[in-house]
């Protein structure tokens, strides 16, 4: 099995609204300061076990927006190129990027 | 079992080298210039696989940082507590937090 | 999000056919043989770490299956609900069995 | 980073007593049990995401076994050895079966 691209070139079937980009960003934008928030606790030279508690805090909210995206790429993309008769790559695909995240 | 407190107010035995900070940071740094990366992907409407292979990256480097300073942690903190006797704690510790982290 | 239920009532659309009964047949019977090969190991008191190798061996078999059984359930069931126009559903469904498998 | 051996040699530190085992055993038989049914679900055709849910239900009842043992390898092994000091190399190696296990 080939590692999916870095790039596929693809576009999603239905464009993001607005208001989807908006809900991501957010999340995105608490993960990037939570990160930061990490190196800080670094630099103070934190205790080791407080630092491994918010790195798996931002872990698993990585994994919440990752999940929300695939919820949605499979409602539309997934399903989209199934009443097109492409199911067969789609599905291939979205197993393919859901076994990445499962390991 | 009891969750783990956000901040327990304890220190590393052993203070991280300016060297090992350095390491550290610099991982999370370019942790961070990947999730910015990904709040583009998204403002660009990029295809959503992309978007996911991207997170799935952030994750698997998020966990190796997370390995990386549990192995020091297990090496000195938890080390020099069973050598003074107070290992029972330590130990309790660290199996929560690998628990979290195996989530 | 309400849990799955163990025992839903419903079928696989194509039937499974010998072959591919036969083939996950085997890979289960040599997980359970693992699993009792890990019993004798605890009955020898064999050492802990040769006794986790194995664990997370079998976890990975586990897994190997699954992930081969969700494959062939979105191709032929989700695939099929979609075509059908009762995609939502059976998308909700394989999205909930993703996420309990990743936890 | 080398892999784990299948077979060290070692033993454990303070040997299991009848209870520890008898309990772990009993873990184990329950799997090998849940094993069992899956293999019938598949022989009977069942949906595939009720054998999904079992699947993952064995899935976490491994790691809870895995962890109880590494649990009671930490607390007994790994802290004889650090008293001893011989504690590098115990903790690489609790440090490479747990890496294993958060895959």
């Amino acid at each position: 099995m080939e590692d999916l691209p870095e790039n596929s070139g693809k576009e999603p079937v239905t464009p993001r609204t607005d208001e989807e980009k908006a809900k991501v960003l957010n999340r995105l934008k608490r993960i990037e300061g939570q990160v930061r928030g990490i190196q800080k606790m670094v630099e103070e030279d934190r205790y080791c076990v407080d630092i491994l508690v918010q790195i798996s805090a931002i872990d698993s909210a990585l994994n919440k927006v990752g999940h929300s995206l695939m919820e949605r790429h499979t409602h539309h993309c997934v399903a989209d190129a199934v009443k097109k008769g492409e199911g067969e790559e789609a599905i291939d695909e979205l197993m393919k990027v859901m076994k990445q995240f499962s390991k």
